[in-house]
């Protein structure tokens, strides 16, 4: 745990989320928590200060991947690296309400629309990557951008297509309650926004986003109503 | 389904799996198909040719990402995408031999090392996004090499320490049995060998490789024994 800036929520559960408000990975399981009702004390790890906190070495000794989220769960132990993994773990230590269908080919398809987002979308334009494309290999910020919206955009539209085609969309990705697959859309379309990418081509994730958004718990997660907002 | 090139399996289950011998991504859930002990139908889909077969109309109506792999289940209904979620498929669908362990904490612990690699490492490096360093933003083949071998040390370095600073590793990533972590190391160690990236680093990865390679499930899986290698 780290010694400074902590934020103690009231009453909370014994969770504590290292997150960073701007971060659309811990945004995912901050959705999460809020959405089972899991009060929690948040610890910043600024990914721009002081050279990235999530560099320094007492941060790395919490997880050597030194990328948030990660959560120091109620019972103790290691702490949890990697948010897919975690909202599983928070669904299963936390079954109501339920993230994941009752059928396996439910939650196959939920894990999919999830992993569309968190495995080949998110990965190439986060941080580091982008960092990574302007330092090292000297591209232009325009071609930076270029590559941002092209991920998206590629992304976004596959997502759009499996949604648009099948009878098990409904309000939400699956159905109509909310779950893990919500849980990774919100942010990533948070994220196209912020960025100024078209989403207009996705007039089905454009309804389930602004459905999603219309919940409490989607709010309370929402990166400008974090503690370490600046 | 694709009309050709199918290649079926003696008495198989009723799975097929869309695959391509070199996908890494295909090659984890080869992996998981034969530790279960699950024969299955092959159905190529060649990346490279006729302009790439999973960008082929036919292949979109099947799998919107026009990746691979995609698993179509004995019980018929839409074919599963992404990897990830068709191990969690098989395992909840075929239980044994278990990928993940019984117990959360574990199964958080797993499935973390699972999203280092396919999350953190392989879409940085996969074939889309290869050719769009090279195709689209000028970079030079030494360029995208240097990209290639940043993500995969970077990854590796970080599977490493956590695999090393925990005694629920063993002879595998948990324990003493091949699971879901196993599935994605496996790949992603050999895509680290294929091109020329260090390995000796990683000598926890290097023991855990070793162990799995000696399995039979593993060669079975492994890209040189498909029916579509060439």
């Amino acid at each position: 745990m780290l010694p400074s800036e902590t934020t103690p929520s009231p009453a909370h559960s014994g969770l504590q989320l290292y997150s960073y408000f701007r971060s659309s990975a811990a945004y995912r399981v901050r959705i999460a928590l809020a959405l089972k009702g899991l009060s929690y004390e948040t610890i910043p790890i600024h990914l721009l200060k002081d050279g990235g906190q999530q560099n320094a070495s007492h941060y790395r000794s919490i997880n050597p991947q030194g990328l948030v989220p990660a959560l120091q769960t109620a019972e103790g132990g290691p702490v949890l690296a990697q948010s897919l993994a975690i909202l599983e773990y928070l669904d299963e230590t936390y079954p109501e309400p339920a993230l994941l269908p009752a059928d396996a080919m439910g939650r196959a398809r939920v894990r999919a629309i999830a992993q569309m987002v968190a495995c080949d979308i998110h990965p190439l334009n986060n941080l580091r990557v982008l960092r990574y494309l302007v330092r090292d290999l000297g591209l232009s910020h325009e071609q930076k951008d270029a590559w941002y919206a092209h991920w998206i955009a590629l992304g976004l539209q596959a997502v759009e297509d499996t949604l648009a085609r099948s009878s098990d969309t409904g309000r939400f990705c699956h159905g109509d309650t909310p779950g893990l697959a919500d849980c990774c859309l919100v942010p990533q379309y948070a994220n196209a926004q912020r960025a100024g990418c078209p989403t207009q081509p996705y007039p089905t994730i454009e309804r389930i986003v602004s459905n999603c958004q219309a919940l409490p718990a989607f709010v309370q997660a929402a990166p400008q109503n974090q503690p370490d907002a600046d």
